[in-house]
């Protein structure tokens, strides 16, 4: 098996972005492709590594930023590590596709290169939400989908029950629609409609009904389902709380030298509380309904999460994922 | 001036309402009109004051509860103490009300039967949230609508406005639209045709463009705007996340022996930090949009909290946000 890696993308490229396949071509017995800039590569290889064995680059001296707009980075910059990447994907050098860069790009380069399943009108983003419990939700759709309706919704549902059955080991997972009130006729047209169609579908899925936002965290259900304008609200409005109230507290905690000495003593159990937000434990972000699996490593990846982002891409292909998920949207 | 006041609405009612009621009273030299059981009432005047000047009481037998189904249950319990001083506002014998029970209740009743402005499709709630800075912002609408259209939003900023100008005395208030990005062409459809017509506005309102929610925090604006959908699931998810992580928080510091004496030292700190999150600081949520100020104070009011919230609603009448509201919908 063959993955290809953007080893141009994130904040740490590309220096975590090698060691991490580094790593993952060793414990997982991977072949790798490493798309980016061949100078730059070869130098880190070299420094980490004396087997060069089932590693492959692609040279790419371009590379897409978060600030290119994703259509038009994808269609010109033609010789940039993601592009290359896919295409490796595209042509079938490689069977899957790792970047931890611009979500926007990877999401149309995922779409219009490696292209849609047969019966999937949008591919979608699972992002994993990390909760109190110390398990996690997948939220889909997280930010791919605006406008949606209701069959954009149910099918994000299937691709999610999917992947978690397949990829995360989760038995039976329980797939909620993200709604205002948690009665069946609440929230809006949208909301209804789906909460509709997932009561009534016919395939093997654990509908459990609406859940509101306040309960998110408390790891209720394994599948959060909903449009990618309020995914994307929710998910970076729990970050931006997480980030205000930690920024807030460390404020505080410097604010006298009682609370200094405190701050001092409550160090290791912060760190042990902290560590549950920890997002590269459960991997990156998949998305769903393209020919071939396509990972969204978090973009301050470091080596590990990268590995993490690799090996979930090799049970993607090994369970083939993209292949039921083809299976089931015709029966639905 | 009088104030209306649903005395049984409310986690701490109608001791704390009752309360609240008579330190308005006081303070701000208003007569106050208490609807609920007078029974009740009466003990808790009696306990509470020697001075009965200024407080009228309207016996309401019945009660609405956060399970009743709003519109039904204005329908059908005309002897409860929302409807009772809902009708007080409607029947001009209360020039404004103040409730903290049932949001979905008065904002059903406030529009059944103290009625839209003249040219407001959608009365909408504006929910008051403190930022990191100290300050707040008003995120309008906060759950009032779903499904709404440009028109809706654009009347939401103008109501927030004429609020925050009036109310809040807060002068040029920043209005940002809450969106997926920054750029003027991200977002849904509703968000982009919002964009459009907050631009264009020949009113002299201070549209700053495009907010991402993970900087609503941060007080970079005045007033958010948005459909009632997505600002619900923004409140709650803000909600459940600092709910989340106090407790996550707190069991931490219990953790260990260690982390236990750090949590004593850091409590005085924690505490301060804590009250920069105090809702009641800012007062009620206003209805905007309908014909006499109408004010949900916090569910788990105190009296201190009942007492700002009834003088929002004073400054609301002195100042004729309704008016001034209809007069800018005439000249949109």
């Amino acid at each position: 098996m063959k993955i290809a890696i953007d080893a141009m993308g994130g904040d740490n490229a590309p220096v975590a972005v090698v060691m991490g396949s580094i790593q993952a071509r060793d414990e997982y017995n991977l072949n790798i492709i490493l798309s980016g800039r061949e100078i730059e590569i070869k130098k880190i290889l070299e420094k980490n590594t004396s087997n060069f064995n089932n590693i492959e680059i692609i040279n790419a001296e371009e590379v897409i930023s978060n600030d290119d707009k994703p259509v038009l980075a994808i269609r010109r910059k033609k010789d940039s590590s993601l592009v290359k990447a896919l295409n490796a994907v595209k042509n079938k050098e490689a069977d899957a596709i790792v970047s931890a860069g611009s979500t926007g790009a990877l999401l149309s380069g995922g779409t219009l290169l490696i292209g849609r399943i047969q019966g999937i009108e949008r591919p979608a983003i699972g992002a994993v939400i990390p909760t109190m419990k110390g398990g996690f939700t997948l939220l889909i759709d997280s930010g791919a989908n605006v406008d949606s309706k209701p069959e954009f919704l149910y099918d994000f549902a299937i691709m999610g029950d999917i992947y978690l059955k397949k990829v995360m080991n989760i038995k039976n997972p329980k797939i909620a629609l993200a709604n205002i009130g948690t009665e069946k006729a609440k929230g809006d047209k949208l909301t209804v409609e789906t909460y509709e169609m997932l009561e009534n579908s016919k395939l093997d899925i654990n509908f459990i009904g609406n859940i509101e936002a306040r309960d998110i965290l408390q790891g209720k259900t394994d599948i959060i389902v909903c449009d990618g304008f309020v995914g994307n609200m929710l998910l970076k409005t729990m970050e931006g709380t997480v980030l205000e109230l930690m920024k807030g507290l460390k404020t505080a905690l410097m604010s006298t030298t009682r609370s200094k000495i405190g701050g001092i003593l409550i160090k290791p159990a912060l760190s042990d509380f902290k560590s549950k937000f920890d997002y590269s434990e459960h991997g990156g972000a998949p998305l769903l309904g393209v020919k071939a699996p396509v990972i969204k490593a978090h973009g301050s990846s470091d080596a590990k999460a990268i590995k993490n982002a690799i090996r979930q891409a090799k049970i993607c292909c090994e369970s083939n994922v993209s292949g039921l998920i083809e299976e089931s949207i015709m029966r639905r």
